[in-house]
């Protein structure tokens, strides 16, 4: 079990592009929702699967449980989704010594770019790069899961 | 992936304990639910934790998918719950040749004793032991994630 803790904004324009160290394919699907968790399937660059059961958000915190699952049972396991399917392309970005995951979405969502930074604790400064927009840590709009099932923010 | 083809039937009285070769302790919880898909957190004599995903019932048949997972998450995975804990402990029994396992619940569930068999294919014949009784397959109140919501049925 992991516990993670991250704050997420919305991107304005392509100053992180230069700062790119790698990227990798995503495609995810929600397939379960309880009271207290959720539960995704992700397939990264078409080669590896991962379940992972996300807890509820507290604060900036979720726990958080990963498991390696084969290729073809996370294709399978996409098929059960409910909501959509997100495809997006999530780029490494090193900025003044930080890592942002910078999510570009695809499809029904393109147009939507997304950043996060991972947090050791939840008080950490962070020094917000030149093309970060408005946060959306605590817009429930901007989770992955809601994306899924509500489709775009319309005032994005 | 597996594919499950299951019958199960109500339990009336003690006549499948001469025949038991092995039992133990199962743990149960219910974490979330979609359109398509359940899953389930088991822990096994207190020793070993399992995810399940499990499909739709179509007929006498569901697909699953099932990854051992660290015993302490699977612990804190139960946490995570909807519902209620379900506590059986499970019986291995051979009768006329055919694997039963005979599940009796324990705590909310006293006196509910439920008998499966696994079958290869969804016509296959059922010899019933003497101590089966009603055929609950297709109701789907008696599938254990209903029992984690709604309780015992008024019937039982």
């Amino acid at each position: 079990m992991a516990r993670e803790i991250e704050r997420k904004f919305l991107v304005t324009g392509d100053g992180w592009r230069t700062n790119v160290v790698r990227s990798r394919a995503i495609a995810q699907a929600y397939i379960a929702r309880g009271e207290q968790a959720s539960v995704r399937v992700r397939i990264v660059d078409d080669a590896g699967g991962r379940l992972t059961v996300k807890g509820r958000v507290s604060g900036l915190s979720r726990d958080e449980f990963e498991y390696d699952v084969p290729l073809e049972d996370a294709r399978a396991l996409i098929g059960m989704r409910s909501g959509r399917l997100l495809a997006k392309r999530r780029y490494d970005v090193i900025e003044e010594g930080r890592l942002w995951e910078v999510d570009v979405f695809e499809g029904e969502f393109s147009g939507l770019v997304i950043a996060e930074c991972e947090l050791e604790r939840e008080d950490e400064a962070v020094t917000r790069p030149a093309w970060l927009g408005r946060e959306v840590t605590a817009d429930p709009r901007y989770y992955n899961a809601a994306l899924a099932v509500q489709g775009l923010p319309s005032d994005q």
